[in-house]
Protein backbone atom coordinates (compact mmCIF):
# COMPACT_ATOMS: atom_id res chain seq x y z
CA UNK A 1 0.00 0.00 0.00
CA UNK A 2 1.11 3.60 -0.90
CA UNK A 3 0.35 6.22 1.37
CA UNK A 4 1.24 9.94 1.25
CA UNK A 5 1.45 12.48 3.25
CA UNK A 6 0.22 16.11 3.38
CA UNK A 7 1.62 18.88 5.71
CA UNK A 8 -0.94 21.86 4.79
CA UNK A 9 0.53 25.61 4.21
CA UNK A 10 -0.09 28.49 2.13
CA UNK A 11 3.70 29.57 1.11
CA UNK A 12 5.14 25.69 1.48
CA UNK A 13 3.00 22.32 1.38
CA UNK A 14 5.19 19.17 2.15
CA UNK A 15 4.28 15.70 0.94
CA UNK A 16 5.99 12.50 1.60
CA UNK A 17 4.89 9.39 0.02
CA UNK A 18 5.95 6.25 1.42
CA UNK A 19 4.76 1.92 0.75
CA UNK A 20 4.02 0.19 2.94
CA UNK A 21 4.26 -3.84 3.28
CA UNK A 22 2.93 -5.26 6.55
CA UNK A 23 5.19 -3.28 9.27
CA UNK A 24 7.96 -2.74 6.40
CA UNK A 25 7.67 0.99 5.47
CA UNK A 26 9.74 2.33 2.29
CA UNK A 27 10.71 6.12 1.29
CA UNK A 28 9.63 6.62 -2.36
CA UNK A 29 10.00 10.15 -2.64
CA UNK A 30 9.46 13.23 -0.92
CA UNK A 31 9.31 17.48 -1.54
CA UNK A 32 6.81 20.26 -1.72
CA UNK A 33 4.70 22.68 -3.63
CA UNK A 34 5.72 26.88 -2.83
CA UNK A 35 3.69 29.73 -3.82
CA UNK A 36 4.75 32.80 -4.01
CA UNK A 37 3.62 35.50 -1.45
CA UNK A 38 3.04 38.12 -3.81
CA UNK A 39 0.20 36.15 -6.28
CA UNK A 40 -3.07 36.72 -5.72
CA UNK A 41 -4.45 33.98 -3.24
CA UNK A 42 -6.68 32.41 -6.16
CA UNK A 43 -3.04 31.58 -8.12
CA UNK A 44 -1.20 30.55 -4.95
CA UNK A 45 -4.19 27.85 -4.21
CA UNK A 46 -4.58 26.77 -7.94
CA UNK A 47 -0.19 26.46 -7.94
CA UNK A 48 -0.62 24.51 -4.54
CA UNK A 49 -3.90 22.16 -6.19
CA UNK A 50 -2.12 21.53 -9.34
CA UNK A 51 0.95 21.17 -7.97
CA UNK A 52 -0.43 18.21 -5.63
CA UNK A 53 -2.50 16.79 -8.71
CA UNK A 54 0.89 16.47 -10.52
CA UNK A 55 2.33 14.29 -7.44
CA UNK A 56 -0.39 12.28 -6.66
CA UNK A 57 -1.26 11.49 -10.65
CA UNK A 58 2.76 10.34 -11.27
CA UNK A 59 2.76 8.29 -7.53
CA UNK A 60 -0.36 6.90 -8.02
CA UNK A 61 -0.52 6.55 -3.71
CA UNK A 62 -3.55 4.88 -2.25
CA UNK A 63 -4.51 6.47 1.03
CA UNK A 64 -3.48 10.20 2.29
CA UNK A 65 -3.01 11.83 5.45
CA UNK A 66 -3.53 15.62 6.51
CA UNK A 67 -1.84 17.00 9.51
CA UNK A 68 -4.99 18.86 11.59
CA UNK A 69 -4.53 21.96 11.49
CA UNK A 70 -3.52 23.84 14.55
CA UNK A 71 -5.60 26.64 15.53
CA UNK A 72 -3.80 29.19 16.06
CA UNK A 73 -4.43 32.42 18.59
CA UNK A 74 -3.83 34.56 15.69
CA UNK A 75 -7.18 34.25 13.83
CA UNK A 76 -6.18 35.54 10.38
CA UNK A 77 -3.72 32.70 10.08
CA UNK A 78 -5.66 29.95 11.09
CA UNK A 79 -8.08 31.30 8.18
CA UNK A 80 -5.04 31.49 5.51
CA UNK A 81 -3.92 27.78 6.87
CA UNK A 82 -8.13 26.96 6.43
CA UNK A 83 -7.72 27.95 2.51
CA UNK A 84 -4.31 26.07 2.20
CA UNK A 85 -5.91 23.07 4.57
CA UNK A 86 -9.24 23.23 2.13
CA UNK A 87 -7.66 22.34 -0.89
CA UNK A 88 -4.64 20.44 0.12
CA UNK A 89 -7.50 17.85 1.20
CA UNK A 90 -9.23 18.57 -1.90
CA UNK A 91 -6.82 17.32 -4.08
CA UNK A 92 -6.99 13.39 -2.93
CA UNK A 93 -10.00 13.05 -2.40
CA UNK A 94 -10.90 13.96 -6.41
CA UNK A 95 -8.64 11.59 -6.83
CA UNK A 96 -10.57 9.24 -4.73
CA UNK A 97 -8.49 8.31 -2.22
CA UNK A 98 -9.74 8.46 1.74
CA UNK A 99 -7.87 10.86 3.57
CA UNK A 100 -7.22 10.99 7.26
CA UNK A 101 -6.57 13.57 9.57
CA UNK A 102 -3.79 13.22 12.80
CA UNK A 103 -3.13 15.71 14.86
CA UNK A 104 0.38 17.19 15.63
CA UNK A 105 0.99 15.09 18.57
CA UNK A 106 -0.51 11.99 17.32
CA UNK A 107 2.15 12.40 14.99
CA UNK A 108 4.98 12.99 17.21
CA UNK A 109 3.80 10.22 19.24
CA UNK A 110 3.43 7.87 16.38
CA UNK A 111 6.77 8.39 15.12
CA UNK A 112 8.83 9.63 17.61
CA UNK A 113 7.50 7.95 20.77
CA UNK A 114 6.14 10.98 22.82
CA UNK A 115 3.66 13.80 21.93
CA UNK A 116 5.59 16.74 22.64
CA UNK A 117 8.69 15.97 20.73
CA UNK A 118 10.61 18.78 18.87
CA UNK A 119 11.13 19.13 15.38
CA UNK A 120 14.68 18.13 15.15
CA UNK A 121 13.90 15.16 16.93
CA UNK A 122 10.77 14.14 14.42
CA UNK A 123 13.73 14.67 11.81
CA UNK A 124 16.20 12.33 13.37
CA UNK A 125 13.00 9.69 13.54
CA UNK A 126 12.09 10.00 10.29
CA UNK A 127 15.75 9.39 9.18
CA UNK A 128 16.05 6.33 11.37
CA UNK A 129 12.84 4.71 10.06
CA UNK A 130 13.29 5.48 6.48
CA UNK A 131 17.23 4.62 5.74
CA UNK A 132 19.33 6.79 3.38
CA UNK A 133 16.39 9.27 3.02
CA UNK A 134 16.96 12.81 1.78
CA UNK A 135 14.48 15.12 2.97
CA UNK A 136 14.36 17.87 0.35
CA UNK A 137 12.72 20.26 3.67
CA UNK A 138 11.29 20.86 7.04
CA UNK A 139 7.57 20.67 5.73
CA UNK A 140 8.58 17.18 3.32
CA UNK A 141 10.46 15.70 6.89
CA UNK A 142 7.02 16.49 8.19
CA UNK A 143 4.47 14.97 5.33
CA UNK A 144 6.76 11.66 5.39
CA UNK A 145 6.28 11.49 9.71
CA UNK A 146 2.20 12.03 8.74
CA UNK A 147 2.80 9.41 6.18
CA UNK A 148 4.83 6.77 8.96
CA UNK A 149 1.88 7.82 11.51
CA UNK A 150 -0.89 6.95 8.79
CA UNK A 151 1.28 3.68 8.22
CA UNK A 152 1.36 2.83 12.16
CA UNK A 153 -2.52 3.34 12.09
CA UNK A 154 -3.46 1.16 8.90
CA UNK A 155 -1.46 -1.50 10.38
CA UNK A 156 -3.13 -1.80 13.45
CA UNK A 157 -6.40 -1.27 11.68
CA UNK A 158 -4.96 -4.21 9.75
CA UNK A 159 -4.15 -6.51 12.39
CA UNK A 160 -7.49 -5.61 13.56
CA UNK A 161 -9.47 -6.72 10.84
CA UNK A 162 -7.41 -9.76 10.32
CA UNK A 163 -8.12 -10.78 14.29
CA UNK A 164 -11.96 -10.25 13.91
CA UNK A 165 -12.06 -12.13 11.20
CA UNK A 166 -10.27 -15.08 12.53
CA UNK A 167 -13.11 -14.80 15.36
CA UNK A 168 -15.37 -14.48 12.80
CA UNK A 169 -14.54 -17.98 11.34
CA UNK A 170 -14.31 -19.38 14.89
CA UNK B 1 -18.97 41.03 -18.35
CA UNK B 2 -20.58 38.10 -16.51
CA UNK B 3 -20.02 38.22 -13.21
CA UNK B 4 -20.00 34.98 -10.61
CA UNK B 5 -20.87 36.05 -6.85
CA UNK B 6 -19.83 33.13 -4.31
CA UNK B 7 -20.86 33.04 -0.98
CA UNK B 8 -18.48 30.44 0.98
CA UNK B 9 -19.74 27.49 3.09
CA UNK B 10 -19.13 24.23 3.75
CA UNK B 11 -22.90 23.35 4.31
CA UNK B 12 -24.30 25.49 1.44
CA UNK B 13 -22.22 27.57 -0.72
CA UNK B 14 -24.43 30.26 -2.83
CA UNK B 15 -23.56 31.80 -6.24
CA UNK B 16 -25.18 34.01 -8.29
CA UNK B 17 -24.51 35.10 -12.20
CA UNK B 18 -25.17 38.79 -13.53
CA UNK B 19 -24.69 40.15 -16.63
CA UNK B 20 -22.84 43.73 -16.44
CA UNK B 21 -23.57 46.22 -19.67
CA UNK B 22 -22.44 49.97 -18.46
CA UNK B 23 -24.42 50.66 -15.53
CA UNK B 24 -27.42 47.81 -16.27
CA UNK B 25 -27.29 44.81 -14.68
CA UNK B 26 -29.68 41.30 -15.35
CA UNK B 27 -29.47 38.26 -13.52
CA UNK B 28 -28.90 35.33 -15.11
CA UNK B 29 -28.88 32.22 -12.57
CA UNK B 30 -28.80 31.82 -9.37
CA UNK B 31 -28.65 28.88 -6.85
CA UNK B 32 -26.29 26.93 -4.17
CA UNK B 33 -23.97 23.58 -3.78
CA UNK B 34 -25.43 22.05 -0.38
CA UNK B 35 -22.99 18.96 1.30
CA UNK B 36 -23.67 16.36 3.62
CA UNK B 37 -22.36 17.07 6.97
CA UNK B 38 -22.25 13.07 7.42
CA UNK B 39 -19.86 12.71 4.94
CA UNK B 40 -15.96 12.66 5.10
CA UNK B 41 -14.61 16.19 5.11
CA UNK B 42 -12.82 15.41 1.39
CA UNK B 43 -16.00 14.25 0.10
CA UNK B 44 -17.89 17.58 0.76
CA UNK B 45 -14.88 19.66 -0.42
CA UNK B 46 -15.04 18.03 -3.67
CA UNK B 47 -18.90 17.70 -3.86
CA UNK B 48 -18.65 21.97 -3.26
CA UNK B 49 -15.90 22.04 -5.89
CA UNK B 50 -17.44 19.84 -8.81
CA UNK B 51 -20.61 21.67 -8.44
CA UNK B 52 -18.94 25.78 -8.74
CA UNK B 53 -16.69 24.05 -11.85
CA UNK B 54 -20.05 22.32 -13.44
CA UNK B 55 -21.71 25.94 -12.98
CA UNK B 56 -18.52 27.84 -14.25
CA UNK B 57 -18.21 26.03 -17.20
CA UNK B 58 -21.97 26.16 -17.58
CA UNK B 59 -22.18 30.01 -17.73
CA UNK B 60 -18.94 30.81 -18.54
CA UNK B 61 -18.37 34.45 -16.39
CA UNK B 62 -15.47 36.52 -17.06
CA UNK B 63 -15.08 37.71 -13.36
CA UNK B 64 -15.50 36.17 -10.26
CA UNK B 65 -16.39 37.90 -6.29
CA UNK B 66 -15.86 35.88 -3.14
CA UNK B 67 -17.21 37.00 -0.11
CA UNK B 68 -14.11 37.67 2.89
CA UNK B 69 -14.39 35.51 5.88
CA UNK B 70 -15.91 36.66 8.57
CA UNK B 71 -13.42 35.98 11.59
CA UNK B 72 -15.47 34.15 14.03
CA UNK B 73 -15.16 34.37 17.74
CA UNK B 74 -15.10 30.18 17.26
CA UNK B 75 -11.76 29.13 16.09
CA UNK B 76 -13.41 25.39 14.99
CA UNK B 77 -15.96 27.77 12.69
CA UNK B 78 -13.25 29.84 11.63
CA UNK B 79 -11.12 26.71 10.36
CA UNK B 80 -14.25 25.12 8.52
CA UNK B 81 -15.40 27.78 6.69
CA UNK B 82 -11.65 28.16 5.56
CA UNK B 83 -11.50 25.06 4.03
CA UNK B 84 -14.74 25.73 2.26
CA UNK B 85 -13.39 29.03 1.08
CA UNK B 86 -10.35 27.96 -0.26
CA UNK B 87 -11.97 25.56 -2.33
CA UNK B 88 -14.39 28.25 -3.43
CA UNK B 89 -12.06 30.77 -4.83
CA UNK B 90 -9.67 28.01 -6.58
CA UNK B 91 -12.96 26.98 -8.88
CA UNK B 92 -12.65 30.49 -10.77
CA UNK B 93 -8.73 30.86 -10.27
CA UNK B 94 -8.39 27.35 -11.99
CA UNK B 95 -10.96 28.60 -14.66
CA UNK B 96 -8.35 31.36 -15.41
CA UNK B 97 -10.79 33.93 -13.44
CA UNK B 98 -9.58 37.34 -11.50
CA UNK B 99 -10.79 36.44 -8.28
CA UNK B 100 -11.79 39.82 -5.99
CA UNK B 101 -13.05 39.52 -2.65
CA UNK B 102 -15.34 42.10 -0.54
CA UNK B 103 -16.12 42.01 2.96
CA UNK B 104 -19.87 41.75 4.12
CA UNK B 105 -20.53 45.39 5.10
CA UNK B 106 -18.83 46.55 1.47
CA UNK B 107 -21.35 44.15 -0.39
CA UNK B 108 -24.17 45.84 2.18
CA UNK B 109 -23.05 48.86 1.79
CA UNK B 110 -23.17 48.78 -2.25
CA UNK B 111 -26.73 46.91 -2.65
CA UNK B 112 -28.80 48.30 0.28
CA UNK B 113 -26.51 51.81 1.09
CA UNK B 114 -25.45 51.34 4.32
CA UNK B 115 -23.12 48.99 5.96
CA UNK B 116 -25.59 47.25 8.49
CA UNK B 117 -28.45 46.06 6.47
CA UNK B 118 -30.12 43.53 7.38
CA UNK B 119 -30.58 40.00 5.51
CA UNK B 120 -33.97 40.61 4.48
CA UNK B 121 -33.03 44.51 3.47
CA UNK B 122 -30.28 42.79 1.12
CA UNK B 123 -32.96 40.25 -0.50
CA UNK B 124 -35.01 43.38 -1.03
CA UNK B 125 -32.37 45.29 -2.31
CA UNK B 126 -31.29 42.27 -5.12
CA UNK B 127 -35.58 42.18 -5.81
CA UNK B 128 -35.15 45.49 -6.86
CA UNK B 129 -32.69 45.74 -8.78
CA UNK B 130 -32.76 42.43 -10.69
CA UNK B 131 -36.99 42.60 -11.60
CA UNK B 132 -38.16 39.33 -11.55
CA UNK B 133 -35.20 37.66 -10.04
CA UNK B 134 -36.55 34.14 -8.45
CA UNK B 135 -34.00 33.60 -5.37
CA UNK B 136 -33.03 30.35 -4.26
CA UNK B 137 -32.20 30.69 -1.09
CA UNK B 138 -30.56 32.97 1.50
CA UNK B 139 -27.13 31.72 0.30
CA UNK B 140 -27.91 32.48 -3.38
CA UNK B 141 -29.25 35.95 -2.27
CA UNK B 142 -25.90 36.76 -0.85
CA UNK B 143 -24.23 35.57 -3.89
CA UNK B 144 -26.07 38.17 -5.95
CA UNK B 145 -25.48 40.97 -3.75
CA UNK B 146 -21.94 39.90 -4.25
CA UNK B 147 -21.80 39.87 -8.06
CA UNK B 148 -23.91 43.17 -7.72
CA UNK B 149 -20.98 44.46 -5.65
CA UNK B 150 -18.30 43.57 -7.76
CA UNK B 151 -20.26 45.18 -10.86
CA UNK B 152 -20.63 48.50 -9.24
CA UNK B 153 -16.70 48.49 -7.95
CA UNK B 154 -16.04 47.20 -12.16
CA UNK B 155 -18.27 49.95 -13.40
CA UNK B 156 -15.90 52.63 -11.13
CA UNK B 157 -13.20 50.54 -12.24
CA UNK B 158 -14.05 51.39 -16.03
CA UNK B 159 -15.03 55.14 -15.51
CA UNK B 160 -12.07 55.67 -13.48
CA UNK B 161 -10.01 53.71 -16.22
CA UNK B 162 -11.87 56.02 -18.81
CA UNK B 163 -11.52 59.08 -17.01
CA UNK B 164 -7.41 58.91 -16.76
CA UNK B 165 -6.88 57.70 -20.15
CA UNK B 166 -8.80 60.45 -21.68
CA UNK B 167 -6.05 62.71 -18.83
CA UNK B 168 -3.64 61.00 -20.67
CA UNK B 169 -4.45 62.55 -24.46
CA UNK B 170 -4.80 65.93 -23.13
Amino acid sequence: MRLIGLDPGLKTTGWGVVDVAGSRIAHVENGSVSTDARSPIGERLARLYDGLVAVIERLEPDEAAVEETFVNVNAASTLKLGLARGVVILAPARAGLPVAEYSANAIKKSVVGFGHAEKAQIQAMVRRLLPGVELSGADAADALALAICHAHHAASRGTLARALAAQGRR
